[in-house]
């Protein structure tokens, strides 16, 4: 059983599963681990590690239209070096303050593997909190920042000089797109982070919505950073809507609310596409877009 | 550095540390992992860890006073058994439900060892949150439950055979005490929960609260299965004092609200001794009570 069905199992039996984060009254909450075979790569820095974690979480609170409150994580090693300890609290610490949410703390483990589990809650907005199932044909497709981010990361993980896993730690520091989240929030409707990838994500909205997505390929913002690594246009394509990981939000906005969206959206918001019917699937410039992304480990 | 020097570390940069939950704002939140390495002897269902691990995190939400309203779990193990998973959530589900609280869902990851990071959230009453630090001399000092379920069930693992097994999955499915919790808060000047062990929970009280404690030994409720493993009475105080993972409350109580405290717990709150000044320090029938007990891994 691979994960994808192992998470489908687990939501069949809970009452609020299927989303970023679970709703309990006017909190939501969501939690995910991160290790380091899959998750870190070789010259990911520990403050990198915990910024990335917790943003990660951040990131789901994000994509319920909440405002984020806190974040707490359980850090796990083989061995306790107080430095890297520090830093990734001081990441952790970091990134909530960048979301205006509060690190509060956590466990420690030991573990063979430099393992993580964050947790962050949010609160819900008065306009309540945004699924993923309420998207409508004819909305605009609709996505915060820029594409490809950690795949360039990687690659530049990959090639291992100074200056280009500086840069690359620099990449892997999303910044949780919490504020765009809450200025969508009654005005989405549908939304969800791009954690597998934009591709995987628009296959997933469309399950959980009953529609189809109409991706134009090139109104899509990729990272300048994307054009640094990437051979050639395919490629270029592959690291912005397969790769995934880049935490931005994918919405459905209604044509009318698509102005006010933007204008809220701190990160950006562009339109790259229209929800259609679910008869017409998923696909970019009108070709099937392979329901295929990045498998976490 | 052990873990208890890191935590002290981690919670000296941290806002919200040092008590068995974080509080932000009206809400408390807790993350926990375990891992069967060191939590969960062989012969432990998964059915037996869904409910404890999700346990332990709710019993850190009763021990603020605080009601708990939710708990998310991450569940990672070397190959995803679609009915290992299901027995985990139900347990998880279970236990929920013992204390008014919903599970929420979760994340799964691949991991060489059966790991689960458990979080829960709660809603502190009117009468705010129970620290560690309000303990004051002359307080009456008090335990819910009965001591030495986890170390007689680890025993009883250890034996080995069926019904031995099956009592201590039974005696490991700890049943947090929200309710109490929630009774003692306005009552309870300072309280935590026992998963070090009674006598490491005193040193951690004594410390927060800068007081000494005067435990009688003979008042400390201990639980049955405890006298069905024990060797003697020296090994039976040991298992009830020092082992820990038992999950009981202890707390102290001016002496003018026991009587209402005592009778707003449906676990028992048992009198065990007194709160003195900190140069008394922390003793058992008058002799100093060492700061040792289980050391998780």
């Amino acid at each position: 059983m691979n994960e994808r069905d192992a998470l489908r199992r687990l939501a069949a039996d809970l009452p609020h599963a299927g989303d970023d984060a679970a709703v309990v009254g006017d909190t939501v909450i969501t939690t995910d681990m991160l290790h380091e075979r899959t998750d870190f790569p070789p010259g990911t820095t520990r403050y990198t590690a915990g910024w990335r974690a917790v943003g990660a979480s951040l990131s789901d609170v994000a994509a319920m239209g909440a405002r984020a409150t806190a974040a707490v994580a359980v850090y796990a090693d083989d061995v306790f070096d107080p430095d890297q300890l520090d830093r990734f609290v001081a990441g952790a610490v970091d990134v909530c303050e960048a979301v205006d949410a509060e690190y509060v703390g956590g466990d420690l483990d030991s573990h063979g593997e430099f393992t993580t589990a964050s947790t962050a809650i949010g609160a819900v907005t008065d306009a309540g909190p945004v699924t993923r199932s309420g998207a409508a044909a004819g909305d605009a497709l609709c996505v915060t920042g820029e594409w490809g981010r950690s795949a360039a990361a990687l690659r530049l993980f990959e090639r291992g000089d100074d200056a280009a896993v500086e840069r690359a730690n620099d990449l892997f520091r999303l910044a949780p797109r919490v504020a765009d989240g809450v200025a969508l929030a009654g005005r989405a409707t549908a939304m969800m982070d791009s954690s597998d990838g934009l591709a995987r994500s628009l296959h997933q909205l469309a399950e959980a919505s009953e529609v189809g997505f109409a991706l134009d390929r090139d109104r899509l913002p990729v990272h300048p950073a994307v054009d640094d690594v990437a051979e050639g246009p395919a490629d270029r394509f592959e690291l912005a809507a397969h790769f995934g990981e880049d935490f931005e939000l994918v919405c459905a906005v209604p044509e009318g609310d698509l102005d006010d969206a933007r204008e809220g959206c701190p990160s950006g918001l562009a339109r790259v596409g229209t929800v259609v019917d679910a008869a017409e699937g998923v696909t970019a410039d009108g070709d099937p877009l392979a329901d295929r992304g990045y498998t976490h480990g």
